[in-house]
């Protein structure tokens, strides 16, 4: 089991990320290449959650890019930040961590905890077998902001 | 000369990007751990600029992580998006291209135009020893959202 980032335990980090709507995920190919993409999730206070609620026309949710780059490379890096006009008020949060999809009871469990967040979720069809969902386990976090201050990271 | 991409001349991309205030940096390292990072951008219709304008506290502007991760792999994602709780509203666009660093006489004239853009730079003594600014060669980019319907990816 993966321990806990201490960071995501303080009280300031932890509800900087609860309020966020949407996050940040980069993920890399084999080769390096590095892909980018916005997206909603629910973190449960140790590790994050994303559903890929796509459906390109041709390709089923495991094709897509992100989730290729996840299978040749599990490393990702998500950013949850804030801009504001006022520079002393932009703050992020930087995840780095390893992605895997969900699988067994665990589906279920998270599609409730994103449809308790997302609303918009309530009324879509998601199935593992066509929209994946996907965990990220935290092993590395860096804030950055004066409102992280007493956070510090790990 | 990097030749323009074609999808970043569609009056409806342009407008989308042009408004955006913030852009987020997908870089990886040559081993391929991918780095995200929220960040103020210009964009002059063909390559995108941002300024290293931190100073962490022992660290010059070149060796903070997204620049080594440029410096080790030139590639990066950067995408710009709208997140709107009505999800028909979502877009974005996902620029994937080279980085390099500004040099000579192209230095002071992307300092003016990210003053232009952001006031917050104008009162800012921004050096290009200290501050590097780097431009961003798109050579790919993908658009998503309803809103682009006629725009196509190139």
């Amino acid at each position: 089991m993966t321990p806990s980032v201490k960071t995501l335990e303080d009280p300031v980090v932890r509800d900087f990320i609860d309020r966020a709507r949407v996050a940040h995920l980069a993920t890399a190919s084999a080769k390096g290449a590095p892909h980018n993409i916005p997206l909603c999730f629910g973190f449960d206070g140790v590790r994050f959650y994303f559903a890929i609620d796509q459906k390109p026309k041709r390709l089923s949710g495991l094709m897509i890019k992100r989730m290729r780059n996840i299978a040749e490379n599990p490393k990702v890096a998500l950013v949850i930040d804030h801009y504001d006009e006022d520079w002393h008020e932009l703050a992020y949060v930087l995840i780095f961590g390893r992605a895997a999809i969900v699988a067994g009871a665990e589906y279920p469990t998270c599609l409730e905890s994103l449809r308790k967040k997302y609303s918009q979720y309530q009324t879509m069809d998601l199935q593992a077998e066509t929209n994946p969902i996907v965990r990220i386990e935290p092993e590395r976090v860096h804030v950055w902001g004066s409102r992280f201050a007493a956070a510090g990271s790990s």
